[in-house]
């Protein structure tokens, strides 16, 4: 079987453009958030953008829902689009909900963003009081239905609660580890010791925040911190998670931090997305990221892992019901 | 293959006893109604209550969206529940919102209940208009996912517009013809006439108001009605929908007619559920059906494409995308 190209994180400004760059970097998969801090119908209203998408771009994409559709997406050259939220906001406090989402199609929930949400804090609330009753439960029922649970924003407690509290492994589906850049996003050791050994996923960000030397970050840079990774963790636990937010306006850096629970600080420069690193502009950009990988000296079958095969096998085994 | 027994419209108070009523009546699939005058959020909560039933009675009924899945429900012993919609009140002046709903597993969807609505005007509404234009787009949109058109509740004009605007066969799931008796719910002999010219299907009503004699009517006169449209309409054209409303309060009643559109007369009499015919009390009392059918006259493999086989066929062929 031809490998897979799998990458578990973008939120772009959609357009035919971009599923044609997807197509010619070889991107068999790609999640992509459908929601931030919008309400359940506000979701709504986006899956049905997302609907329309799909039948003005029916060549390029087509949307996805299971291992099983990935296939079948790169068996007639199309890329499959998995749909997903980096915050629990559409589920407010109604448990039900979740099975509705996976109904829906979604099989990936973040449960928090930045934030304390309803069931966990975020990485920038200053105390983090663990995953809430609420929390557990969503947990539970995100076992259940098969949806992967996402901690790439969790605060640092409530990320080791959760793995330890999620029968099923669960991801971080965009970040890098804290040891090799020191940002609030990125990961500690301890916490990506646990992921593993419970299964779980890494998804690597290519958001220069999350690089070392951000916007000048290297590409030998970032294989040599794959390369240490798969010394700590174990290659199986590796793949790319790019949140590629290409083409999108600054407004939407806005709406991400602030969503609407906060205003901006008038005295502060506006939030900006920063330029991405020169060897990662687009979906284009894929097949230089495994070329590097093998010249750092992963054998091919570790590169077509990191590429996309562990998350092949993630998702295989994580969106049935339980 | 076993015959299959299909009741194309219920809206019980849904409980154990129910469903196994339909085990011990030998039902195989029903189209039940999942919401009248709710708006979307509160069909979302209905459809979360109605998770909730298949998981508390996953020994007797299971959720189904196609023909597929009624023939698995079959073979392991319990009965599909199809979902539909009374009103598109649920979408509101949303195209996208069909889509969306046919994603959550709604199959049906009558285009207007007894008034106006915004594709169409039902029975009662004193001026009807015929299809609106977004009524139209609705339709080409139904017919495009994979949406059945219901009728059972549209005024005359409309109703015929619709027949004539589908691309695909379209249904009344719960009526009976004026002919037998006149009731401004029953369907005229030349709205049947179109309907089943174009393939559609007519589900025989078992409410008492739309009887022969009202709750009085015995099954020897439902029996020779059925034998009358076989001979006008085809037997291939013909169904049940019972419309059964099983334990529901005449709370239910009150809500069905008036909504949040109007209040009750205070002075007339409250609205109520009128007494079942004995002979059809609740899901128990198919078989009594269909061996009335076959003494009336009526060959085995009629009787069985009336109880059941004449839905499949229409299920088959119209739930899949155009």
């Amino acid at each position: 079987m031809k490998p897979f190209v799998f990458d578990a994180l973008q939120y772009c400004n959609w357009s035919r453009d971009i599923f044609e760059e997807m197509r010619a970097g070889g991107v068999d998969a790609v999640h992509v958030t459908v929601a931030y801090h919008e309400e359940f119908r506000e979701l709504v209203s986006n899956l049905e953008a997302w609907n329309e998408l799909f039948r003005q771009n029916a060549d390029l994409i087509r949307r996805a829902t299971s291992a099983g559709d990935v296939v079948a997406a790169q068996a007639d050259g199309r890329t499959a689009i998995l749909f997903g939220l980096q915050t629990p906001q559409p589920i407010a406090d109604d448990l039900g909900l979740i099975e509705i989402l996976h109904q829906l199609g979604l099989r990936f929930m973040q449960i928090t963003y930045n934030n304390q949400s309803l069931l966990g804090a975020g990485h920038t609330e200053p105390e983090d009081s663990g995953l809430t009753q609420f929390g557990r439960k969503a947990i539970a029922e995100m076992n259940r239905v098969g949806m992967a649970i996402d901690l790439s924003h969790a605060g640092r407690r409530t990320a080791r609660e959760a793995i330890d509290a999620s029968a099923r492994p669960v991801a971080i589906t965009h970040a890098n580890p804290l040891w090799w850049h020191d940002s609030t996003r990125n990961i500690p050791d301890e916490t990506l010791q646990a992921l593993v050994a419970r299964g779980g996923i890494l998804g690597f960000s290519l958001y220069p925040h999350h690089l070392r030397d951000g916007s000048a970050c290297t590409l030998g840079q970032f294989c040599d911190m794959v390369a240490e990774c798969a010394d700590r963790y174990g290659v199986e636990h590796l793949g790319i998670g790019s949140d590629l937010c290409q083409g999108q306006p600054d407004s939407v850096v806005q709406w991400m931090r602030e969503g609407r629970w906060t205003r901006a600080d008038p005295d502060a420069p506006p939030a900006r997305f920063p330029p991405q690193p020169v060897w990662f502009r687009s979906n284009r950009d894929f097949p230089g990221i495994a070329i590097a990988l093998a010249r750092k000296g992963f054998a091919n079958s570790e590169v077509e892992a990191i590429m996309g095969g562990n998350w092949m096998r993630f998702i295989a085994e994580g969106f049935d019901p339980a």
